[in-house]
């Protein structure tokens, strides 16, 4: 079993371990397992970055990971430094975005045989009621970074290039802009808007002052 | 043209106009437009919630108005409460989650004419070096919610389900754990992974401690 770590002692990303917690549960709502080990992945993704000065990421999966890094690096879905290809498997990759020239890391199968409550997390062996949080949460600091294992990548920058949508038109149907690419009618009006029922309202917004909170645990 | 109203008498979903955009900074990098519109689209919904206690969001674009999202409700794309169905209509929808009972906010074109910076940069009908960033965020700002609509919507909850993979084993290609529904092998090593190499490497990580920092506009 590697050396063992307290929590007291890791940095992610230059944050303390405790700054990190505090800052999933003001964006993730809660403290979920995924986002503990998804600290540690970028953490050693950022400390392992090729030479270079503008950095893009590509998230693996879509649960908790894109939160660790959106939170983590500047990378965010809506600057566009972030995309996600749901392949299924927890991994992210930072590479330059000219070159392509990047580094991946995961999570590594075969170093996960002395920790069995975050094997059965990854696989998941148990089912979420049965999970025991504490133990798992445990279990990640105490692996830390020793599960992960770090690949050398060359990005296909064609293949994630995002289409460009030059030319933007109002749809006859709907009376919305939309990108002209799409065809003679939004993509909404094409029947992939994911409503039954859209009806224009006489809603009356309302005066509101207090500020949305996160939604905890146990929802 | 509608009553203007200064940024220091704008609330967006209890924060301030200031501290609003401190965090789109802090996040997104830089006070993107479609950040400052997304910011007011956000708080117009939010102040048309139907009952209900558990809302998840939907995000017709993938440009910029998903970091809105995910700064001001407790939504986001790495909790699962966010899913972006890109339609390329800067849009949103919050909706009950047992239910599917909400609110689509969406920018009325038709209300655009007294508004030619921001009816260009929505329709993108000026190359983004010809914006004037100003004067475009001073009319964002004096338009406010005036350019929006508001429509009731039934979102369809089997449409947006999200696929789950409850069976996680191991590739007997790249050794990593994925849902098994993929296939007898990852999606990666299907040919899905976005990149041209990718080689294991006895790259060391090296002790870090400064936070990374967000980029700057302008890059």
């Amino acid at each position: 079993m590697p050396m063992k770590i307290a929590p007291s002692e890791i940095t992610i990303c230059g944050r303390t371990y405790d700054e990190y917690i505090e800052m999933v549960k003001a964006f993730h709502g809660h403290v979920a397992p995924g986002m503990v080990l998804g600290g540690f992945l970028v953490d050693l993704a950022h400390q392992n970055l090729p030479k270079g000065e503008f950095f893009d990421a590509i998230c693996e999966t879509r649960a908790c990971l894109p939160d660790a890094i959106q939170l983590l690096t500047p990378c965010t879905v809506g600057n566009g430094w972030l995309r996600i290809i749901d392949l299924g498997r927890f991994a992210l990759s930072l590479f330059e975005k000219y070159t392509g020239d990047g580094v991946r890391v995961y999570v590594d199968s075969q170093k996960l045989n002395d920790w069995p409550e975050l094997k059965a997390f990854l696989f998941k062996l148990k089912p979420k009621k049965e999970q025991d949080s504490e133990a798992l949460i445990r279990e990640i600091n105490l692996a830390h970074t020793s599960i992960f294992g770090v690949q050398k990548v060359m990005v296909n920058l064609d293949a994630i290039k995002s289409s460009h949508r030059h030319t933007f038109t109002i749809c006859p149907l709907c009376g919305e802009g939309y990108p002209k690419d799409d065809g003679d009618i939004c993509l909404g009006c094409q029947g992939e808007a994911p409503y039954l029922s859209c009806a224009t309202t006489g809603l009356q917004k309302t005066d509101t002052t207090t500020p949305v909170t996160k939604r905890l645990w146990g929802r």
